[in-house]
């Protein structure tokens, strides 16, 4: 089996983490193969970095789309996952929706932890898009920076576990969601000091998109998802078109 | 790894191809035990018979619950689920919530198809108490018998490939959620029929029980789904009983 | 007029004083039965607790239903109350719906003060199931658990007061709703103490179970609330069975 | 017991309806007086209708309100409850919220068949003030008059079957409210014909009012429902001052 | 264009204050004409208050209907807006609506910043039926009076910024909306010491009525917002007469 | 005052007539500048056309930014709406939003006529985001492409009133909202065929920009929309660089 891990970000040793844990967690024969865009901001901290990645997350999707038998779409905020799923029938899974998946089935409820506060709302919306609204105790920012979670993981760890006690003590969080994928590995750090489960979202989503895709299921083509409609799409490259209408290419 | 599928019923073809299900998804070093309660009725086709169901099912995750990694609750209604996280720290997945959360990937909306008018309102409970309310487009009742979705293969094909037309082309369903465990492996035949997926909630179980334990996570322990509180049980049998306190056995 | 208010748990004296209050509330010409299951807890402090109590409440309702006008269902929570309405077409009142109906008809919030922490889920569930969600305030729990609610009435008192003025200062509760039958009678000592009525659960279900048979209406059997379908219930006694169907005795 | 029944609307012979059933289903002992405000709308069939029955309606309540112990507001809709509430504390019942309470503890759904399609927000918003929306299974309305259904019994009954007919087997309702004072009493004739419970909500309010005087509860005046802020009330009698500022009488 | 600002109480000041706001925020050939009642409470702190002030506010509007253009319910709380749209079929904005539409477009999330504690309820309700309650942070209260926001406004200042900084700092508020009409022209203030916008809702109202104007579009007549049914209303002077059926004057 | 409405699709033609509209709405001394992004789809009738749409967009709003007084985001979906906000603290304007905030203030409920079947979940999406989920009535599509909605005005006049007759006479919508800047103008014909209001929404986000504009209040950068985090974008242009941080250029 073959799953493609998109990091969103450009950040390589982010994309490099991402694969080697959903290696980890998959079976013998499955490869994995991690990538990241070419193009987009080297980290997703706002609607506009999101927005800005979104272009080039669809275009590793399409490329050698037919190798791959799922895909993961590797940031907590499951950015243009709807517009993923158009483009591929084969399964996408988001982290964000996996993380929270796993959790809803070991605890009455979760809590996000995540990067800066400015990212609330987005992981908000995130988890309602989802549909767990309700078994979402809080979301739980931190000062730390995407980057940081991988350059400075002592003071990420700490960040997390400050923001993790308040989710359980204040909240009443039965389970804790990492909500970024650079936090990704810290859930063993974490679980050492913390009274209850945290969810890596890569792994969470490693094991889902394997799963989807033993099932043989593939993604529903009869409304929402459809293929793209076919049309002229300005200044963008060939590998962006839908059927048979010429597009302009970039200059 | 070693997983337990519990057919809360008492209707042993069922349990049969429940386990054979499960193993058919599961890797081939999986070992799966299907099983069903010594007591209890032969179908669940009302709460009445949901809750008659409950106790035999937990004692099934309480005999030899250190010898599996995971359980499955294959019962479309995820009976008890809250209390069968209580017994055991072992990941326990419901059919129900599987399934929906698997549909979720691979459409914008789902419907259940299920057995019998009446038991309307008890998937539209676990639909919400699952958290996917506003996911679900309908629950679309046969005339079906449980029983009869095990005895009567052709007849449930027919009646389920109506209820997804209309799930379909009147509520807008994007993927059709078999209702029931004794549905398993319809999937097949109705796809062929059909436009859409059709997730076969115990294969869905399956993936996603083995998937919790490869994570290596644990249910939370920290609040709702702390061990029962030990104290007196009149009548029940001893591995009903937690902690210290005598339980008088049943005359 | 004959009304029967079971207590779900097995501890005599919570049977005892839940039956004297139903009786202080209801017209002399009312007989009050108060009675409790012969097998299950001794107290309901979790999910487990609630299912392994409802077999055993649902035999009471079997048992003489003919006798009776309407039900009591005495425990927070109201375990199995639709298992209940599906057994008897006479009306049945579960102690949690009707403090909140009463409690909603004084305030324009109430908060429901209660025992252990660990139920704080499942006294949410409740409220959500009965519908008035967005008029709760709170769920405050106390470290009471439900034998000390009897036991120990002045730490209860105590405790509750506590809750109550949490829910009151913090949550903007306008009415206390005591969320455990042992808590019966407590109300008009905290009544004293606090500047918002205090609704004793089982004083309000007795006056709604007796208006219920007044208005001389039956649970509606058309749908979600029919007679349990008849089928072989293994290993219960023939009281559990409905219709044609031969009934295992258990051995 | 004295029990105080308002008829929001100035239609006598709706007034001398509501007192009789009012009358009917509480104990011998208690007193039911029925009354109308002098002034507004001979029926409510608009939000316009609505408000301007309210100041009468609170004139009422003022009205030797000290020698009453609970007061039924006799219209589905239940104007200004919030406000009656503030004017007295003794326990106020809307006859909408009586019937919604009653019919969930009879059905897993409810439907409200009721009078002019314009009332449809007007009986929406109150099932939502109430709390009941998600057991609503549908408003159902018809072309009869409020004036109608008291005046042309026989085209009423005509009319509420075929909603309730509608309301059942479209909507799935499990039970019928009757959305409106005037229909009082044709719950019977209905229930002949229909296979489920019909609620005559003037009768439901009369139970719970009497219910709650037994209870001996008081409305919480600790914020919402405190007692008006004393202040001048231009143009309004001085019955409807509070406090000790002087009002300016009506010229 | 002439626009009819209604200010529902009857504190002739608010009522000026009220319309010099208006006037400053519409175009210079935009007429606003500001009145109060003549009868009803000097200011709305209840929702007695806010039944009370119905009326007389329903009046204004069909005084001289057919010479504007628009009209403003500049209470927040929007006091009978559903019966000011069934009286005329001109535009009609309420203050409370007005600035939760201006503050939803310019943060994620708001809150409101209002008078007594005890109007939270009816505020919380104001912003339900506006729709808009998931993006409501919280309502904040203070101990101002109505009058007092206008009659003391150093100490109203004060008690808003407060408020305020609390809704910013707890709550989440990224806009604050001033709660009440009397606390116009605040905003410039305010806006001074905090970090966000502050909506004064008159000046909202003033913009949208006026657009709405420009549109061209009248409130639909097609349902909810019909004229009033014809039909005698009982001691209402003749203004509040709809259709030929006659009414009885007051005495 | 100058306003910027911005296309996000690339078809000038629509532009062209979304300048009109815009101009015509707005005082004579506002001057509105219309434009579309150089690049991206020539419609947007799917997520995918949605995302690839918004980096041009986003780009749109920064050239010249300092100059304009309000943005329109002129695509019923309001796409990337929360990252316009970002880019700039002068209010932008979604024609979604003001179509229905237009809406709510003329009826109890409004539907959206939009175009083709596959857009529906994420029309929805937008009223759900806006936050009037509860007054939406329905979303109903037509066979219409955004193309067509221009070039084939007879055809999308005749499926825009079919649609419209469903949702007034199946769904209860009091308004229609046209569902497509494409649709502009057409609100005078439909008028003169449907029963209700039927909004523009280019003009009703015109005057809702002009007055937010009006009222001289800018976005909060308190925390959702703080302008973007400084850092390396890979492959976008300079003039999508927040702060200090060097872009690398596309190449």
């Amino acid at each position: 089996m073959q799953i493609k891990a998109i990091n969103p970000n450009t950040t390589l040793e982010m994309t490099e983490n991402i694969g080697k844990v959903a290696d980890q967690y998959t079976d013998a024969s499955t490869d994995v193969v991690a990538v990241s865009p070419e193009n987009g901001p080297i980290s997703i901290e706002s609607y506009y970095d999101d927005y800005l990645a979104i272009p080039g997350l669809l275009k590793e999707i399409r490329t050698d789309e037919e190798e791959f038998d799922a895909f993961i779409n590797a940031c907590w905020g499951d950015p243009g996952i709807n517009a993923c799923r158009e483009v591929t029938d084969k399964p996408v899974v988001g982290i964000a929706e996996a993380s929270m998946y796993v959790a809803n089935m070991l605890g009455a409820t979760f809590s996000v932890a995540t990067v800066l506060p400015r990212v609330k709302d987005l992981v908000k919306e995130t988890v309602r898009t989802t549909g767990l609204e309700s078994q979402c105790a809080s979301v739980r920012c931190t000062d730390l920076s995407v980057v940081e979670t991988e350059t400075a993981r002592d003071a990420a760890c700490e960040a997390l576990l400050e923001a993790s006690h308040q989710a359980i003590e204040e909240d009443g969080a039965e389970v804790i969601c990492l909500g970024c994928a650079g936090m990704s590995k810290l859930d063993v750090e974490l679980e050492e000091e913390l009274p209850v489960p945290v969810i890596d979202s890569v792994a969470a989503a490693a094991v889902l998109a394997e799963g989807l895709a033993k099932l043989g299921k593939t993604t529903s083509k009869v409304m929402t998802y459809k293929s793209p409609e076919p049309k002229e799409i300005k200044g963008y490259p060939n590998i962006f078109q839908f059927g048979e209408v010429s597009v302009t290419p970039s200059d």
